[in-house]
């Protein structure tokens, strides 16, 4: 069943993430909605597992609502801040990330995406995406939030520029968000 | 009821925590067996929530079981890395902390340590210690595990010796842990 010009329903309670998600589902004609929700996350390492869990503990839930959580792995911290990069950001925040990696001669890291949907039948989808980058050796001025000043995705083109210097519009055309986006969005046009 | 020479459950999987938590409750004459359980804890910045929920989660445990969740909070950090101090320590490490806090002049920090106890009637109960201290501006060598070799605890005689470099004795003296646990051993000795 094609799913275009249906509501779905987003379980979060960040701005920033609900406007880049409806922005990028709009262009494939998918209306979303926030679905404001006081959200219980495990602690796991696995972050599929992390997004099932989450949507399988939102009490009465609509149907066709899906959650997204994203991370950054960073190769020379064993893979930290990981699935606790949204703490991590609040309270060390980019500078911290910077001077973790002061003295680290390998700067690589990957952001994931994740989104975990659940259908009219309450079966459970997962969509993942990833991005290959490097953390800056500053945080970047330019739009985004969150580690977007710090993260340099890697593209054939060698691009050299952070989430932020290369604005909204460009962030999405190789974001690890878009990527998950993409894939769930060609499974609701089924 | 005297629970003194009855036998209690301590849900871990951390073998460093299981032999401290026990000796200190061998010296009540509390006896603690070992419950192997894949701990559910979820994100949260309040530690009594997660205790608790873990509590909960546990399926078929058996009356009488606690588990124990301790947190560092640093203050020039926001508390980082708090409830998600056993991650940070598996990742950045102590070599991490120290790296964060290398521009910072404030190196005060909270170690503190909850205890969530199910009784036989399935109440639950929280026993609640810390310790206030400061982060060593070098990992001390010494006894201990985790973050023992940063931590130097604050007493009225003016220590400077980390967890590590006090040894296991002393630092069950004034340790956050020591704290939570004696309230829960005289609670058990009502």
């Amino acid at each position: 069943m094609k799913l275009v010009n249906r509501i779905l329903y987003f379980a979060t309670g960040n701005e920033h993430k609900y406007r880049e998600v409806a922005s990028i589902l709009n262009e494939a004609n998918i209306k979303v909605e926030k679905f404001l929700v006081d959200r219980i996350e495990i602690q796991d390492n696995d972050p599929v597992k992390i997004a099932k869990f989450s949507l399988e503990m939102i009490k009465d839930a609509p149907t066709r609502i899906f959650n997204e959580d994203s991370g950054l792995n960073i190769k020379s911290l064993e893979g930290f801040p990981g699935p606790y990069s949204s703490y991590v950001y609040k309270t060390i925040g980019n500078e911290g990330i910077i001077a973790l990696l002061d003295r680290k001669s390998n700067r690589e890291a990957v952001f994931y995406s994740i989104i975990a949907y659940k259908d009219e039948n309450d079966k459970i989808h997962i969509f993942s995406g990833e991005t290959k980058g490097l953390i800056s050796e500053k945080i970047t001025g330019g739009e985004g939030w969150g580690f977007d000043p710090i993260f340099i995705p890697i593209n054939e083109e060698g691009n050299k520029l952070t989430y932020s210097e290369l604005g909204f519009k460009l962030k999405n055309t190789l974001s690890h968000r878009s990527k998950s986006l993409e894939k769930f969005s060609k499974f609701l046009s089924r």
